[in-house]
């Protein structure tokens, strides 16, 4: 097969009709696939069940001789923060245990950021006039929209395939108007990038004008390997503290995609002064997270150990689904030289970036065969792609056979798109 | 025995003599009792057992056709807005379910008026010089830390039998820049005070001159009676809207003392206007809150008359321990003259006013002989008490024989604080 790029206008053409028709073909089935969200799939759901048959007598609910029913234990049940500590390699005074959602916790940082200021001050940042924000991107479309909850400045950070591009993060955080930037370190969504040791550094040691800089460090992939073992990476706080930046960063992790999306429990980690300063305003707003959750959690998943093989088995489930996206984008895409994609072994996500000037319109074409993608341009501060390029690919949620039938509309979609452009240049 | 009003120096002295005995006898038991927070006991925790063996198989965790495991759903399930709705008298669609506690619904939505501002504008508050706030007080410690976290300027509103003094309360409200109110309207904290119909009336009816005036209606002991049958109370969003004040409230509840004070869930119930905003404003902060606790509480208490049923149930044990209070109270203190108190029927607690000037020597004296009661001045703005007066006995925890130990010692302190103040005059 030629690519697209060294063909005629006739053999395009003739490329043309061929994709139209099976295009016509695939959206005849009238099907209604959904690949738009990292959702875990009811397989992954039904394999956690036992965790739930766990508390059953009175006597259980006790833990380190606090009843996890009770008030009381603000920063969380000392057994979760030990747990946490183990899979982040930090101490356990340094977690601090939430409810179901990680994207709360870090809300909530910044929102305290706004209303409070930092523990390093120097005011809140709603006494301010701009915040701006470092958004390596593409990136998660929550994050983004954290950021334009609040009205932050988003300042796009292109990708590459060592994390954010750190020369313009280092050039852009001498700018005192510069408060923050989102990371996702490990599998990064979308791209499904793990950040090397050398651009770790560069962020860890980061020079920012700012001196109440917040570092988000969203570690929500951090034992989520589909293929091949566990992949060690370093704790950021520790690489924050050797350069004098401890206080810089917080760093979330959860068990969203370990035990349950919905029911699950979330953690930030952070510096003994950002700890004190947190739990003080904490105290104002909450008696304590759900620390049954918390002990069922403890119960269940027992430690570190215990995670690793439970992702195992979650990756029996995941990885062939990550597989049949990346054999079809080999087998389909590759040869016609339309797109690129990484190849991740961790993570939710395959990031796909198209020629330009096609993201939007394969999107729609897939919406009208059927198959709902992540929106065209969700990856992206404001949802908007300059490329309009990239595409976020998220198989957890259909089964397998689903998921074929996906990914035969969203490449003859693409490849529509792509000739449709093609033959109007 | 007469009041120590009217007794002589030389009958206070022998009084004081015998009083110094008792107290020490007490003290030398080396008890440690607490009647600090409104803390629900074991047995009634244990009660609740059954709920958590109520979701078994996979197919339990599906509800209206929603997995609850999995992400989505910010409001809530759907049946959980029901069964809140029924208990709160309002529409399903009024209502939001959050984690496991009101008081962080209760600081998000002051946290938004400061962030974003309210959604009839005019802007955030956190762009204010100023904001104050009314305080019904003696009133419940972990509102007023909210306030105080935000920096806002408290002002004292005396409480009357009929809820906060309604006078004041107008005519505070004429200043712009006072913005809101707290309120406990059924069993108040720690009063126990139900608010009467014309109290409710002028509240919902309320003249503000700032245009986002926030009503802060958390309505925390509304199913909540230790001594006879449920009490109906009207559901304050219709009160309001019936006066054009549709837009003023955010009303709260919890199962934290029908469930589980740690695992149990809040919601808030509001205006469609806020609801919308609400939704908007939380779509950026959450995903969703815990729906399978939602779901395993919707099956366990199934509708108002299943939380009713239940109610009864923590009377049982609840009840017991009030009459033991006001027992002692009515036995040891009332024909002294040194105090009084409300008789609550329902709530956790019992306000007591000792003679001005002595609930922090009676708190002291309460803890040297190993009794921990809620710190004298927690009811009042800023901890500070002007009479140094109100007590809030909290007497949930204890078993009842302890408690009858910790109300021996609590009222031989009194005693004691009251002769030694007045001996000293």
């Amino acid at each position: 097969m030629k690519k697209y790029a060294e063909m005629t206008k006739a053999e395009l053409q003739a490329e043309l009709e061929q994709v139209k028709t099976r295009y016509a073909e695939l959206k005849a089935l009238g099907q209604n696939l959904n690949m738009a969200r990292g959702k875990p799939s009811k397989q992954q759901l039904d394999m956690n069940g036992p965790m739930m048959d766990i508390l059953r007598s009175d006597s259980d609910y006790m833990c380190d001789g606090i009843d996890a029913r009770n008030y009381g234990n603000l920063e969380g049940l000392p057994a979760c923060r030990k747990l946490f500590a183990e899979l982040l390699d930090v101490k356990p005074e340094q977690i601090f245990v939430g409810g179901s959602a990680s994207l709360q916790l870090m809300y909530d940082t910044i929102a305290k950021a706004y209303t409070h200021g930092r523990v390093m001050g120097p005011k809140p940042w709603a006494k301010l006039d701009k915040v701006k924000w470092l958004c390596p991107a593409p990136g998660y479309d929550r994050h983004f929209g954290i950021s334009e909850s609040f009205g932050m400045e988003m300042i796009p950070v292109p990708m590459t395939p060592e994390g954010p591009d750190m020369d313009l993060v280092e050039e852009l955080a001498r700018d005192p108007e510069v408060k923050g930037m989102w990371c996702v370190p490990k599998y990064s969504n979308p791209d499904g990038i793990i950040y090397s040791a050398e651009t770790i550094r560069r962020i860890a040691s980061l020079q920012h004008a700012a001196p109440d800089f917040l570092l988000m460090w969203d570690n929500a992939y951090c034992v989520h390997e589909f293929d091949g073992d566990y992949v060690p990476f370093p704790d950021i706080l520790k690489e924050c503290e050797k350069y004098g930046n401890a206080d810089m960063v917080f760093e979330f992790a959860s068990t969203s995609k370990i035990t349950f999306p919905g029911a699950g429990i979330s953690v930030f980690a952070c510096s003994e002064n950002n700890m004190a300063y947190m739990k003080k305003l904490l105290h104002a707003q909450i008696i304590s997270y759900d620390k049954v959750n918390q002990l069922r959690h403890v119960r269940y998943l027992k430690d570190k150990a215990g995670v690793l093989a439970l992702m195992k088995r979650h990756a029996e489930i995941l990885g062939p689904k990550f597989r049949c996206v990346l054999d079809n984008l080999e087998r389909e895409i590759a040869p016609l030289g339309i797109a690129s994609w990484q190849k991740p072994k961790g993570g939710y996500f395959v990031s796909v970036n198209t020629m330009p000037g096609i993201a939007k319109a394969t999107w729609k074409l897939c919406k009208e065969a059927g198959l709902t993608m992540t929106g065209a341009g969700a990856t992206f501060p404001y949802g908007k792609d300059p490329q309009d390029s990239n595409m976020r690919v998220a198989p957890s949620l259909p089964p397998i056979g689903q998921l074929e039938q996906a990914m035969e509309i969203y490449c003859a979609s693409m490849k529509l798109a792509a000739l449709e452009k093609l033959l109007a240049e």
